[in-house]
């Protein structure tokens, strides 16, 4: 998750408190706390500060962590770490773009300023256009300094790179441009919670193609059941004949050690179940400097969608199936 | 998971050391870490320490934590919490006795104090015996006075409890005696490693019925891959002829987010495939004072198999299928 939205706040901030200057222990742990989970937070030992700085939007901040690896913080929040990103870009990813019953050709990244998502979406032959609209131009600059595995992403020359406002970005778009947008967005507080509203999901509606599919960082399901009830809830407004469903995936360094996903996809001949791939997981070119898939698997893809008893009951009246 | 070996040792100690006192930060945190899980560690904010003292074998701690409840820890590690505790009570019970082809009649809980797996047990109607070994006699009291949901368990008159050690109970109990053991341990560090070894699993077969099924807690694959490949590799050799299989659980207050389970089947007419459940979800009965499911379902239940492709990739020569 890369902000893609100016000032998110970081929320509270105790015994590591997020801003300009990382709040560490003095034995040298943080502790990533947000009033989004109060009273729990990942701790981690540092064992070096690689980079801190403010940008226009945010405190970036890159560090070193024994058991993840390098990690980038944005206003105190790990948006990602080298040890278990895999997992977050390639569902967030995939599952969209193998759900399609025709191949993409264009697919729009918002936020993702990292490079994975790219990574990712370069794994998809058929795919001619990758647009990515990130906020923050100092994301890109520090993914190509201290994630290279990420900001792969931006060397495939299918990419086009703007730095510039999403929800503008995609206001701006021809309508029925694209096969998929994914949204890589932070966390619903401050200004980037309009990246949860329904004037966005509605122009990300229009911009899509019949039978395109919007899929969108949707929180935890242990932690943040009611927003993404209402999610779900704007979202079966907007995709209005289409269908909207929830997966997730386990990634040990975002809050409860998992995160989910909106998938929704536009109305076409017939409603689109996205539970259920049909396309192939890809494989990486031959001579492909991208490594073999980690996380996702056509298997996966199925067992995702597949929710916990307390969180199935909880979403099922707003989802489709 | 609770303890069933003596003097479980809590491993690494900073920022909160465990120990006979929590060692908390000065702005009332714990972290809980451990070299398990090394420069990382949950943190909970502390409201009320609850109880606290160290019984024959290890030291017991009960607070208060606004996100979770009431937590039990061990040795300074999190075994349950109010919130979130349906998840593994559920999963390890559910898996193994749902898998089964014949409706069980006996069953075995090695360790498992906290009296939740009894809880779930007990929710199968067809079950007339249910014994239960934990070595440590505190954990059922701790249980009955600040977890009544859990230890609602001991409450079945089909129940019966030895304080004893479990290692021992197994191995003085009469071939093919149970339809499942569930070994709701702690983890394989110190003295609680020989639940981890083959002289234990050795016994639990030869204490199963033909058809049975073991199904212990297995670690999480974001953290532990090395201790579950060595596991699987050794049950493989233990249940020859048998299956063994590896299924997990969401749960936001173990390492990385996830536990796992190793579920073995001994030798019958044909093998077990555990992956797929033969039985339908135990329901609530009429006036029962359990409530309904939270997590399980037998939908759930096939998802659990499916493993992250890293996962399945490690495993893949020592599981059956």
């Amino acid at each position: 998750m890369t902000s893609s939205n100016p000032a998110i706040s970081s929320g509270a901030a105790k015994p590591g408190t997020a801003g300009a200057n990382l709040n560490l222990s003095k034995e040298g742990w943080y502790t990533e706390t947000s009033s989004l989970w109060p009273g729990q937070g990942l701790s981690l030992q540092v064992d070096e500060v690689l980079f801190q700085d403010r940008s226009d939007f945010q405190d970036v901040c890159v560090l070193r962590n024994k058991a993840f690896g390098t990690v980038l913080l944005l206003d105190g929040v790990i948006q990602c770490t080298d040890r278990d990103e895999f997992s977050y870009q390639e569902m967030i990813t995939h599952l969209p773009l193998c759900a399609l019953q025709a191949d993409p050709t264009k697919v729009l990244v918002v936020g993702g300023g990292d490079g994975g998502v790219l990574r990712e979406v370069a794994r998809h032959q058929s795919v001619q256009e990758i647009h990515i609209a990130e906020i923050d131009g100092m994301v890109p600059k520090v993914a190509k300094k201290f994630f290279p595995q990420m900001a792969i992403g931006f060397d495939d020359p299918r990419v086009t790179v703007d730095i510039t406002d999403g929800i503008k970005f995609v206001k701006e778009a021809a309508e029925g441009t694209y096969d998929a947008i994914i949204v890589d967005s932070s966390d619903p507080v401050g200004p980037a919670e309009v990246l949860f509203q329904k004037d966005f999901f509605e122009a990300m509606h229009r911009a899509l193609k019949p039978g395109g599919v919007v899929c969108t960082q949707a929180e935890s399901m242990w932690l943040h059941m009611d927003i993404i009830k209402e999610l779900a809830r704007m979202c079966h407004e907007v995709f209005t004949n289409g269908t909207v469903q929830y997966a997730f995936t386990t990634i040990p360094t975002y809050p409860s050690g998992q995160i989910g996903f909106m998938i929704c996809s536009k109305q076409s001949q017939g409603p689109l179940d996205p539970r259920h791939p049909k396309r192939p997981a890809p494989e990486a070119a031959a001579g492909s400097k991208h490594g073999p898939l980690r996380y996702y698997s056509s298997e996966v893809h199925s067992a995702a969608f597949v929710l916990p008893k307390f969180a199935k009951e909880a979403l099922s009246q707003h989802l489709t199936f």
